[in-house]
């Protein structure tokens, strides 16, 4: 029920066009998934936050599937249900089955439990793992 | 500045010791963290919470080191400062530079802004994702 | 799918009626959105909630548009969809447009975002910004 | 390190001395909590806050105990750690000890962690418990 | 719009048999809530999950409605909606009525908002208070 | 007790070197800030959140004041101890006084309590605002 009109492939024009079609270009996919069809609704804004995703998300030090579980278990932590199902596609696609994804939600579940007990019991650090 | 007495280890007893004493076997560690001498305060708790979380923190379909990265991703999104530092050390601990960690900070910064934009938006799921 | 139902106008009685009608008066609608039917569940909650919020949002040294900003961004943050709408719907009405309301929800994006990095980083105050 | 003074009795006039004085009426103390102190840097919303505050937080349809706990739960949640600190306190006053407290902490731990869970998989409600 | 099927009744085998039936059992339903449907494509989550739980959820120091408006609570403040529903129904099962189940919610509003102040102004715990 | 190190000016080289400088030329400052000395654990990630804060941080269709509001709410709804402090100062700089600021604290305080409201009664959007 957003307030906000997805931008259509034919209404898409200069900046929006042209950020448009190098999601396509880049995620070797056929259309464009509709978080940036909002996000066109400012162009400066849409440019920006995918120049900067597409930097972060590829192979680096830390590959890509581990970066989609990170991805993943943030979308989870903060409730987000647009990402959790586009994250939860992403990490299948890229190799992990059903039942390896259940143990990305059960640690996902696990330290949201277990920091609310740090936090209840306000916790020191461990002088011995101090940096 | 916690209300709560940690138990050091000649204050332990029965259930406590038995506990303290399996998470320096099973850590390979000769002192007990923090965060277990404060579930002690309760020692059905930190039985539970131990055995649970010793199921799951182990190679599975997805690697420990992969574990602890999301471990420590949902304890950024959560702002709780006893567990960053807690599994930023695990996983230095586990192979990863600072670079490469700084590239899980990246990854979580993301994508707690994107979960915002999707919210913000309203964004449905994209249809062709659909499982 | 709430458990609760929506006080309709003609259940409403006594303190409820008083809320009711403060509302329609003070906001210059015809109409009491959801929120407050829902509110009347418990009559006393309900007078409570509408007496601080009238108090809240209205212009003092802040003037009521920068509230209802502040109040999106809030509601974003948490991921509150009834409030996303509601406050999105107000920002429009109270002169923004589209393009402006992409430009709060990219501050709202960019600082959930850096949030995270100061706490992964758990980055100490600056000296020199000291009260 | 907050960029706010916190009011001194000797500084609280007007509106700001009348809420510190009703506040160590109706509580039975002899000091001001800082939380109040730093509220008087805006002595309308001080008042606002502490009139609702004295009006929920009594017993009512639910004790004041159970209502402490509640608290209790919510900043454990969002991790405050004043809040925490507080209502640790407020609750050890009012009749839990260290053991049930540490119950409190485990159910708190649980739904954290079950949350996401309910979240991850995108559960749908259950039929038959609709109201 | 999960990308989890449910497992039903007749794909149900192993652990995850055993665990359907003792949910059926303990809770004394003629069902299997949708959430241990979702678990069960991860039979070894769902055990841990299920033992865990059905070990907090009753009658201890605290008593089970108390537990099962902490989990209220704490559902709120994540704004998990599967949660949220399948409370409040067990709170309401337990014997609060509606007018009480908003005292519940005027509290975890009012903290849910005092965390904030105390964290805006950054506040430091109360001497007096001190464990 | 980070267990990273800041990345001190002498340190600086390359692109690190060259985001310090104009940080502190775009900003007017004489210092660079605890958070992006912390960054340049990545210099990349240094790069990347710089450039894309610098295009969203400055007068707009919205103006930079209003946009300090906007991230110090969100700060404080996250709980965000240095961006708290940081964006406190920022906004006081820029012209509002403590009891303006107090106004902002109110809001926030408000709608992260209303969220919550919200989402337990699980409202639906009201239909006569619809887009």
């Amino acid at each position: 029920m957003s307030l906000f009109p997805l931008v259509e492939d034919g209404e898409a024009a200069g900046k929006v066009r042209a950020v448009f079609d190098d999601i396509k270009a880049t995620r070797e996919i056929d259309f464009v998934p509709n978080i940036w069809r909002a996000l066109a609704n400012n162009p400066d804004h849409l440019e920006l936050s995918w120049n900067k995703l597409k930097a972060i998300m590829q192979d680096g030090k830390v590959d890509l599937l581990t970066k989609e579980i990170i991805a993943l278990a943030v979308s989870i932590t903060n409730g987000c249900e647009y990402c959790i199902n586009s994250h939860s596609a992403a990490v299948l696609r890229l190799g992990l089955d059903r039942e390896a994804l259940g143990e990305v939600v059960a640690v996902t579940e696990l330290y949201n439990g277990m920091n609310r007990v740090a936090d209840a019991y306000q916790v020191e650090p461990d002088i011995r793992q101090k940096g």
